[in-house]
C-alpha cells in the first residue's frame, strides 16, 4: 500500500500540492498552484482552479468546480454538480464599448470574494453557493439549494433561496428536539445546545 | 450498418455490458459493471457507475451523472446536467474524530437509496433527483426542477421543490381537460383518465 | 503574440470556425458546425454543439453546454454550470410502441426552440433556461435561477422561476433608483431610464 496520491490515466493533474492516498478520478482536472490535501476522493470530470485549497479526507464528488478563494475544510463532503462561484458581478473580461471602470472590474476581479465550507460539512447534490457566505461545521446544505446567506453549524438548509429547515449532527441525520434547548441524534445519541455561536455538541 | 456499440475515442467504456448500436461520446465514462441497453445515446461527459442500470432506446444527454442504484427504463430521457442522488445523508466517508456510527454509516453506506425513471419519462435539463424515488412512466419533471416525493405516471412536475403542475400524454405534450374526468393529447389526440394507478391511457 | 486560436492539448476542437486569440481549454469539445468568435474564453469541460454561435468577446466558464439554435452575442459572459435547453416537450427519440406522431417529433425536433443572449449580458452559475427566450442586452440572471420567460436589458432575475428583483447596468451592478423615473449606477456614475424597449442608458 502506497501513500503517494493516485492519478487516473485520463485525469491531468499539474499541482504538485496534492496529499498522500488522495485519488484524483478520469478526466479531471487539478491545476498548478491548488492544495489538495491526504487522504481525499476527487470524482471524474471535476475541475480545481489554482488557489482553490482543500483540506484532508474531503470527498468531492463528480463535475464539480473549486475556485481560486474557496476553502474546503477538512472531511467535509462536496456532492456531484455543485457549483460554487467566486464573483459578485460577474460580466466578461472582454467587453467592449463600455466604460473603463466595467473593464477594470471585470479583468482585475476586484468583486472576487472568499468562501469556505467548514470541517464535515456535506453540500448537496447540485447546490449553488453564491460568493462569499461561510458553511459552517457539520452543516448540510440539502441537494438543489441555492445558498444566498451564510450557514450556521450544524445547520440544515434546503430551497431556492436555501432557508433553515432544521439541524443536523455529525452524522448528517437530522436531529430531534425532545426539549425546547435540546436537541438529539437518533443515530448516536450525541446531544446538541445552542450555544453563543450556533448549535454546539454537549460533551458527556 | 453494425450493430456494435460505438465509442467516441475521446471516451472510457470499461463495461462490456453495453448494447448493440449504442453511442457514448467523447470524454464519456461507462465503468466496468454498469448496463447499458440497446440502442441507447450516451452524451459527452456524462459518468455511469457500476451498478447503474439503463435500459434500451434511452438518451442520457451530457454532463449527466448515473450511480448505483439508479434504474432508467425503456426510452427514457434524461436532459443534459441532471443530478441524481443516491444518498439520504451524506457525509465524507473520510472523517475523522467523529463517533464510529458516523464512519460506520459513511462507509458502508447504509443509506444508500433505489430510484427509478419510469419507460419514456423525460427528465428536464438540470432537474436534481433525492435519493429513493420513483419518476412514473411518461412523466415529465421540468427543467431545474428538484425532486423531493415520488412523481405518478404522465404527471409533469415542476419547481424548488417540484409540485405536479398538469398532465402530459406520450408525446410529452401537455394534456387538455375537456371533462372533469378525462384529459386528451392536443397532439396525438390520445385519450387519458385518472385509474387506479394514477393518469392511465385510454386505449380505443 | 499570435492571434490563432490556442486549444488545450486535452481539448476537442473539431471546428475551422473559431476566431483569433480565443482560448479552448482541457476536456472541452467543439462540434465541427459550431462558431466561436474571436477572443472568448472557453472553459474546461464545455461542449459546443454544431449550430451553436458564439460571438466574440464571450466568456464561457467550464461545464456549460451551448446547443444548435443557442445564440450568444459578443461580450457575454456565461457561468459555470450553465445549462441551455431548445427542446420544449422532449421525449427520447428512440421511443418504442408510442404512436408515429411522438417518435416523428422526437426524431425530427419539431419543438426546437431558438434561445439568444443578449451583448453584455451575465448569466448566473448553474442558472437553467428554457428554450425559446431571449435574454436582454446588459440583463444579470442569477445564480441558480430557473428562466421560464423572457428577461428584459438590464434586468436582474432571480429564483425558481425566475422574477425579476432589479436592474443592472453595464457594469453588472444593481442600480439605485433616486428618484421614480431613473436608476444610476453606483459605480461608474451612468444613468438609465425606462425607455420603449425597456431600461436604456442615458447619453450624457
Amino acid at each position: 500500500m502506497t501513500a503517494d496520491p493516485y492519478v487516473h490515466p485520463q485525469a491531468l493533474c499539474e499541482s504538485g500540492d496534492v496529499g498522500p492516498a488522495s485519488r484524483i478520478w478520469a478526466f479531471a482536472h487539478i491545476m498548478e498552484g491548488a492544495h489538495v490535501g491526504a487522504d481525499c476522493n476527487i470524482g471524474g470530470h471535476v475541475f480545481v482552479e489554482d488557489g482553490a485549497w482543500i483540506g484532508d479526507g474531503v470527498t468531492v464528488k463528480n463535475m464539480v468546480m473549486v475556485w481560486k478563494r474557496i476553502r474546503i475544510e477538512d472531511g467535509a463532503f462536496i456532492g456531484p454538480g455543485v457549483v460554487f462561484t467566486n464573483d459578485r458581478y460577474a460580466r466578461s473580461a472582454r467587453l467592449k464599448d463600455v466604460p473603463a471602470i466595467t473593464r477594470r472590474y471585470a479583468a482585475e476581479a476586484n468583486w472576487i470574494l472568499d468562501t469556505c465550507v467548514g470541517a464535515g460539512a456535506t453540500i448537496g447534490a447540485g447546490a449553488v453557493i453564491l460568493p462569499g457566505l461561510t458553511i459552517g461545521r457539520f452543516a448540510t446544505v440539502g441537494a438543489g439549494a441555492v445558498v444566498t446567506a451564510p450557514v450556521g453549524a450544524h445547520e440544515l438548509v434546503t430551497g431556492n433561496p436555501a432557508r433553515r429547515t432544521g439541524y443536523v449532527g455529525r452524522c448528517g441525520v437530522p436531529l430531534e428536539q425532545p426539549e425546547p434547548d435540546g436537541w438529539r441524534c437518533p443515530e448516536s445519541g450525541e446531544r446538541y445546545r445552542l450555544g453563543r455561536q450556533g448549535l454546539e455538541r454537549v460533551e458527556d
